[in-house]
């Protein structure tokens, strides 16, 4: 894998998308349950603020990985799902999050020789 | 993929690791030269600057994705490799990186609809 293959500045942009530990947790719950409602997400997503959900998902929605659907009903209905790119992102992150759980114990063992 | 499979702390930290792009270079040079010292390093990093090439081996050794031997040698020799935790991430970063790559573009596209 060339250096090359993928400018500097793309992938910063597309690892400061999906790295943050909010975002990774928004699109696993997404392609868990298919679409969600904002306030059960907000329950889905324990401990998370209703003001960093709206930013994650505002993000992610901006970056088209996810979809969002507001239905003309009183009080208005809204609907997340994750698009396609969305979708096909999903096993590299379950990947890393199961390489994660495999080896955060190692990562995190404090090595006195360092 | 339950979020309780992996603590929040946990996922953010390692999150923290491999996510930042020079880690992602370092680890994917590291996998492609096998054995590497810091110039040598550091010239195929087109842009990196010393003290963020040692941030980041330091970061990375520290978290014991890399091993670093020093030879007692004058002037002392330095090589760096990938430890058996290191290179079991390889395959993730290049899907992830690759994934990028694929759709990088789609992403960016400004959609004025938002």
């Amino acid at each position: 894998m060339k250096k090359n293959v993928i400018d500097d500045c793309d992938l910063k942009y597309v690892l400061d998308i999906i790295s943050d530990k909010w975002s990774v947790f928004v699109i696993l719950t997404l392609s868990e349950k298919k679409v969600v409602r904002f306030n059960e997400l907000q329950k889905l997503l324990k401990g998370i603020s209703q003001k960093m959900l709206t930013a994650s998902l505002r993000k992610l929605e901006g970056n088209k990985l996810v979809e969002r659907r507001v239905f003309g009903e009183i009080p208005p209905k809204v609907e997340y799902t994750l698009s396609s790119i969305g979708l096909s992102l999903v096993p590299h992150i379950k990947n890393v999050v199961e390489w994660a759980v495999n080896n955060v114990d190692e990562i995190k063992s404090v090595d006195h020789n360092l």
